[in-house]
C-alpha cells in the first residue's frame, strides 16, 4: 500500500495555477495585495487540478498517538502515563485540540498507533470515516506496538513496525477523504516525542542534533542536555541513510511519527491538502518528501513551532508557515488556528467580484 | 462626546488579569505551550474586567470610508472614484471583506465619513445597529465633506471636521455594541489614504516620513519618491504637535482615519476589544493612544501590514501582530483573518479541561 500510494503522488498542474494567477490579477484588489494567500490560493490549484481549488471543508484532524522507549533515558519530565490519560481528555472534549476544532468545525479522530499503557477508554472499531465528519471526537485502534524501542539503545522499530504505522496513517487518510473530508491537519500526541523529531529532521536534513533539539514541553537545562546527547549518540549508532524514509523512521522516529507520514503521502495521493501543526508533523514531512518529492505540493505549512527542529524542516521543505506565535503543543492546535487562513485564501477565488463584474475602475 | 468617552476609559483590571494567568497554568497543557495566545488571554481578561473574558463574538466590521485631497498630488495611480465604487461591492458581497466576512460570521457595516465623489447606491439611515448582527453589509451615511482638503497645501481637516469624524466613530462603536458585537473589526477604504496614514505615523512617532511611507497599493519609484516628499513638506509646513491628537488628524490626517480613532476609543470605553488591520488602522490608533493611553488595552494587534509605518506604530503601541502574510489590502481584512486567533485565545479560558477535571498527571 505504500509504494502504490507513493506510485499515485502527482506533480502540481500547471494549467490549473497559471489559472489562479490570472484569475488573482482580475479581483477587485490591488494585484498581490493578499501577500501569501495569493500563492497559497495557487498552489491549492495546482494540487486539485483546477481552478478554483475546492474549499477546503470539511476540515479533519487527525492525532496519532504513540509512545517511546527514549523516555527512559528521561528526555522529559512527565510520566509516559499522560499519554493515555491525554487521549481520554481528546475524546471527552477537553483538550486545546477540541475547543479549536468546535470553532473550526472540524472533526477530531484519535489514532491510537502505539500507545504503552492502559487507555482510559474501550476502543470502537477501526474505521476513521465511521462517523460523519463533525461529529463527536472518535477513537480508532490501530496499535502496531506498545510504544517504541529505545532509540538510545536499538532501533526505535523494525521496518516492518514502521510500514504498518505508515499504512494506518494511509489508511487513515482515505477513509477521511472517502467520508467527505477536504482538508486533513496533523496532530499528535505522545510523551516524548519531540526526541525522535529532533533525530528524524536532524537525519534528513543532515546536520547536528543541537541545531534541531528543543525544549519540548518545556524541560530544564540539565534534561535538555541529556536529549541533545541521547539524539547525537542514536545518529552515530544507528547512521540513517536519508535516502532510506522508512529505514529513518525505523531508526529513530515514532509511530506516530510514520503514521504522519503517512497520513501526508495518503493526502498528496488523492490530491487533498494537508495541514501541517508542529514539530511532529514537520519531521514526519520531511520522511514523506524523501518518500515522494511531489508530495511537497499537498503541504500547508500551519505555524512555527518554537522548537528550533521546526524551523529547518520547514525551510528543507521550502514552506513559510502561516502562523508564528511561539506554540509548542501540538495535538493539531497550530494547524487548527492556520485552518482560516487557508480556507480565506481559496474563498477569495470563489467568491470575489472581478473588476470586470463589479464596475470597479483599474488604475 | 469625545470628551466623555476619553473619561470613560479606563486602565485594565489587575485582578482579573491575575485570574487568568492562574488559570492558564492549570489547564490542560504544558504551561506556556500557547504561546502569545496566552497573554492575550490575559489581556482581554484585563479589559474585560472578569476571568474568562466574554467570547469575542458576534463580530461586527466597520469600514470607514473618505476621499482625500493629496490625491491630486499624483500620489497614488488609482482615480478617486474607485472609493465610492468600492462601497458598491462591499454593499454587493463582492469584495474580499465580504468573503472573510461572511466565513467568520462578522457583520458588515459601511460608514461614508468622507466620500468625494456619488455612491453608486441610496444611503439609508444613519443607525450602525439598524440591522441585526451577521445580516447583509450595511451603510451608514455620516459624511462630514467631500474628501479632506489636500495636506500639500492646506490643513487636510479642520478641528470641527475632524471632531465630528472621531464623534462617528464613537457613535458606530456605541451602536455595534448595543447591537450585541463583542468583538469590533477596523475597516477602511480611500484611494489615497496610506498617504495621511504615513504622516499621522511620522508624526506621533517623530520619525522622518521615509520610515513610515511606503508603496500602498503598488505604486512605482517616481510616485513612491513624490509621496515620501509630500508626506515630508506636509509635516514641515503644519508642523502638528503629538500631544494635541484632533491637531494632527486635522493637519496630516484623513476622515476615515478621524473615525476609525473615534471606533477605538468607542470600544475602549465600553471595554470591548477592537482587532486593528492594517496601517490606516495603526496610524489611527496612535491617535487613539495619544488622545487616552490606557486604550491601548481594547487593542488587539490583526496583522503586521507590509507598509513599513504598520510596523512603526505597532512597535510604538507595544503591540504584536497575531498574523503576518505580507498583506496590504485594507478593508478590514487583515484584521478578519486574525479573528479565529483571537476568539480561540478567549475559548481556551472557556472550554478547555484542568489537569484536576480531566485526570491527567503533571510533570
Amino acid at each position: 500500500m505504500l509504494e502504490t500510494t507513493i506510485a499515485a503522488i502527482r506533480p502540481p498542474d500547471e494549467p490549473a495555477m497559471a489559472a489562479a494567477r490570472e484569475l488573482q490579477g482580475r479581483l477587485t484588489k490591488p494585484a498581490g495585495s493578499l501577500g501569501a494567500l495569493e500563492e497559497l490560493s495557487v498552489r491549492l490549484a495546482g494540487l486539485a487540478g483546477h481552478c478554483p481549488p475546492p474549499l477546503p471543508e470539511p476540515a479533519a484532524v487527525a492525532i496519532f498517538a504513540g509512545d517511546h522507549g527514549v523516555h527512559a533515558q528521561g528526555v522529559t519530565p512527565w510520566p509516559q502515563e499522560v499519554t493515555a490519560q491525554m487521549i481520554g481528555n481528546f475524546l471527552a472534549g477537553g483538550a486545546v485540540v477540541n475547543a479549536f476544532a468546535r470553532q473550526a468545525g472540524a472533526s477530531v479522530t484519535v489514532v491510537d498507533v502505539g500507545v504503552a499503557t492502559a487507555l482510559p477508554v474501550a476502543a470502537p472499531g477501526g474505521h476513521a470515516g465511521d462517523r460523519p465528519a463533525r461529529d463527536e471526537p472518535r477513537l480508532v485502534a490501530a496499535n502496531v506496538r506498545a510504544g517504541t524501542r529505545d532509540l538510545a539503545v536499538t532501533a526505535a522499530l523494525t521496518r516492518d513496525e514502521a510500514r504498518a504505522a505508515a499504512e494506518t496513517g494511509i489508511r487513515v487518510a482515505g477513509e477521511l477523504i472517502d467520508a467527505g473530508a477536504g482538508i486533513l491537519l496533523t496532530g499528535d500526541m505522545g510523551i516524548g516525542n519531540t526526541t525522535p523529531a529532533a533525530a528524524l529532521i536532524a537525519a534528513f536534513a543532515g546536520i547536528d542534533p543541537a541545531e534541531t533539539t528543543g525544549r519540548g514541553t518545556g524541560v530544564d537545562d540539565p534534561t535538555y542536555a541529556r536529549k541533545v546527547a541521547v539524539v547525537r549518540a542514536a545518529l552515530r549508532r544507528h547512521a540513517p541513510d536519508p535516502a532510506d524514509p522508512l529505514g529513518v523512521l525505523a531508526a529513530v522516529g515514532g509511530l506516530e511519527h510514520a503514521a504522519l507520514a503517512g497520513l501526508i503521502l495518503g493526502a498528496a495521493a488523492r490530491r487533498t491538502p494537508v495541514l501541517l501543526d508542529g514539530v511532529i508533523a514537520v519531521s514526519a514531512a520531511l520522511a514523506a518528501a524523501a518518500f515522494a518529492p511531489h508530495a511537497v505540493a499537498a503541504m500547508v505549512a500551519g505555524h512555527r513551532s518554537a522548537e528550533p527542529g521546526a524551523t529547518v524542516a520547514l525551510r528543507r521543505l521550502g514552506l513559510e508557515p502561516l502562523i508564528d506565535l511561539g506554540l509548542r503543543l501540538g495535538e493539531g492546535t497550530g494547524a487548527l488556528l492556520a485552518l482560516p487562513v487557508v480556507t480565506g485564501a481559496v474563498r477569495v477565488l470563489h467568491e470575489v467580484a472581478t473588476f470586470d463584474s463589479a464596475g470597479v475602475a483599474e488604475k
